[in-house]
């Protein structure tokens, strides 16, 4: 894939695409992230560049791994500590119930993936405690087994889970390459900065490249 | 403590300070950092405040953390992903022989802990071979049976090991603060980016606030 900081080697049988939260809390107007404040238009704009990384992966026979950030009905995965951050008040907490079904909570209406990229029957599903993939998930030893050890990331936030996600594979040594027109934030300066830190220094976190260039890498393999 | 996005607890005997990476190898002329091209005098500022900090910190009784990045002699924590990543031409990739020793390899010169934040005894010293101080460290197990709660971050640099860590720290449940002045990175911008990513939309992963707003917090205390 023509990349920066270099190209990057796309071994289309040990690679998967991660699609991170494009749940509906966040990407509709009505849901959670919508309630706190945040202009959902701005998370939107990744959709048509998404579907389309995914309508390519799945051309290739590609593992599709996708993302939400998801707590359990009994809130016991859920530490105190996230709950009360924000000093939002109770109604807006993570279990309340919301306009799409209780916050955050598995199963909820508002925890289901967009139409645009929803899961189709073999892809993995990930409900996630935490901003990363990797707390908490078994998402680390599920790869492992299957032989994965490049990963493509999109999604939404790109600072916020998308990196935190991307660090944590990081280290545990997956390469990887975050799709720059797939990913979105609800502060485009915050995109642009996380998108810089993560090929800076060699690539110290992994690569970046857009929709197009993971399509012609794609098509050409 | 005074801090950012809102006033921050800080319950002394539930509180790890926890110094990131403030090693030879990336602090010191000479040094692996310098070697790559970074400018290691960008770092030197935090280590002032740094001082401060850990005096504090000592003087109140607080659990001391710092951390390394160092990977056993043998290469066996190290993939090979991290190994390659920059083609970085090999005598420059961690293990090879440098000015201070083997490159990022525990135990040698360089992946010491500079004098002016070195450790005594009694505070942990943390060997970590991610960007991550909780991945393949046992540290939350062992802060966990020590009933801590809170996290005050320090070291070096601010967007990979500190931000990193402090993410991991924050799905893990962790109250954390950052220390703005006693946390540097070779690039300012992203020292910037860093800091208001982590306290942006309600202190997502957590507080900011500078050394002398914790130790007027820890004299009043």
């Amino acid at each position: 894939v023509a990349a920066s900081p270099y190209p990057y080697p796309l071994p289309v049988e040990h690679t998967a695409l991660v699609m991170i939260d494009f749940q509906r809390d966040f990407m509709e107007a009505g849901g959670f992230g919508e309630t706190l404040g945040n202009n959902v238009a701005l998370l939107r704009t990744s959709l048509e560049p998404g579907a389309r990384l995914l309508a390519a992966a799945r051309q290739a026979g590609m593992l599709v791994v996708h993302t939400l950030e998801a707590h359990k009905a009994d809130l016991s995965d859920l530490p105190p500590a996230k709950q009360l951050r924000g000093n939002l008040p109770p109604e807006l907490r993570i279990g309340a119930e919301g306009d799409m079904g209780r916050i955050l909570i598995r199963g909820e209406p508002g925890n289901g993936i967009v139409p645009e990229v929803a899961p189709i029957d073999g892809e993995w599903q990930v409900h996630k405690p935490g901003k990363g993939a990797f707390w908490a998930t078994g998402l680390h030893e599920k790869l492992q087994a299957r032989g994965i050890t490049h990963l493509l990331f999109a999604g939404v936030t790109t600072e916020v889970c998308v990196q935190t996600s991307m660090r944590e594979a990081n280290d545990r040594g997956y390469e990887c390459l975050l799709v720059t027109d797939a990913t979105d934030s609800y502060f485009p300066k915050f995109k642009e900065a996380a998108i810089e830190m993560i090929r800076a220094q060699g690539g110290i976190v992994g690569w970046t490249a857009d929709t197009a260039a993971v399509e012609a890498a794609l098509a050409a393999a």
